[in-house]
């Protein structure tokens, strides 16, 4: 069974190699996307090696319908975005992948349907399949190369997708159960070092004292240090004591 | 030759098959980066297989820099970033592949060093190389299927930088008063502690030696040191040794 998730389906235009189908479902699957389309696979369908290619995914290709146009493909469809690697001479709104995974999210969100047309590889799609299409995506490579296969593209817009649907508020996800020093702790710390250096006879000459502990001050209060940080370093310094003092 | 264009190096850290390794090359170029370091690759170097892979970017095979260890690959970078499918129990600041990114701009727009570590196929990336990572980028697959390969965890990581230096392409590159330290400053300041702390019997007890120096390491690169610090960590070190050998 699909999941209930809403989403775009992505549509596989005359796939040529099973290989290709079953890594597509996979990248497919690494976003949580599970409605894959195909129309007419070159090698017929169902087909082994792409059951072989999908592994973990294979539920994707047990649950793909099939068409034999483009056209059928996307009946139900009220957008379409043709994924392609250049600009062509068609008239069409081009998007970027985040722009067209944007603007798909927006629209599933109001209860629009969303098709991806991704073309055969190699050849790419041909024009009669990209006038079906509302828009198009340019993914931006490199202008001098471009060799996205078939997974690898599925994959990008994929990733955008779960970009633009995903928890991204925060760009930094935190660290797992850490526990950052208090500025107390920090300060305890620096302390701690101060003072053992002030002994040790760090400090000197003494026209240098006060800038010597502002810069050590200064980078200690710089350190992103966890309370495991704090510690450990009080044991550094305890440590190097107790070896003075055992001479 | 490389392009002048900067950007981070992307480091493969004990790649196996020479396939994989011609199609993360594939992948980078797409997005114009040709800037590869490869730690020991399995089946040694140069390889055929990788060749063949990579067609249209052979050019950073032939260019890609070899080293023996993680540690050399990264000891002229001033910041390093491990990709990783999952959370690891080590405290590292974690980023999504588009925070990554474009902490990686903003500081390649400041002069500094930057690489991105991509772990082996299946295995991933020991904790020790990830020790060396001042932080750890996610890739927010499904959690229920996660199977990107390394040219596909290359190929979105690219991408992402890609979409960010889109952004950054305008902006006006100032170069830092700050001089950071390099990975290899860092480096050799861990490992004079590390030799310190040894001799001064902090390893103890035995069954926890291990773990005691990982999280050492670990706490050196994830702290954002500048020259003048690591400098200053030496001096203090060297003071208490001294204050040892009076005593």
């Amino acid at each position: 069974m699909p999941t209930d998730y809403p989403q775009p389906s992505f549509v596989l235009v005359r796939p040529q190699m099973g290989e290709n189908i079953g890594a597509a479902a996979r990248a497919m699957w690494n976003f949580s996307l599970d409605r894959m389309r195909l129309v007419a696979p070159r090698d017929g369908w169902p087909n082994p090696k792409a059951d072989a290619m999908a592994s973990g995914a294979g539920r994707l290709l047990d649950e793909a319908q099939l068409f034999e146009t483009t056209a059928d493909a996307v009946e139900d469809c009220t957008y379409v975005f043709a994924t392609t690697a250049r600009q062509r001479g068609l008239t069409k709104p081009a998007f970027s992948p985040e722009g067209a995974m944007k603007l798909a999210a927006e629209k599933i969100a109001n209860g629009e349907k969303i098709a991806v047309l991704f073309g055969p590889e190699r050849a790419g799609m041909e024009n009669d399949d990209i006038a079906r299409a509302n828009a198009v995506i340019n993914v931006p490579v490199n202008p001098e190369f471009g060799s996205l296969n078939l997974a690898q593209c599925v994959l990008l817009i994929g990733y955008e997708w779960q970009r633009q649907v995903g928890n991204y508020e925060n760009e930094r996800i935190e660290m797992a159960k850490t526990i950052w020093a208090s500025q107390g702790e920090s300060e305890a710390l620096a302390k701690h070092y101060e003072d053992r250096l002030e002994e040790a006879g760090f400090f000197y000459p003494p026209e240098k004292v006060d800038s010597m502990k502002v810069n050590l001050r200064n980078m200690w209060s710089r350190m992103p240090l966890t309370r495991a940080d704090v510690q450990m370093l009080h044991g550094v310094l305890r440590q190097m004591v107790r070896w003075k003092d055992k001479g």
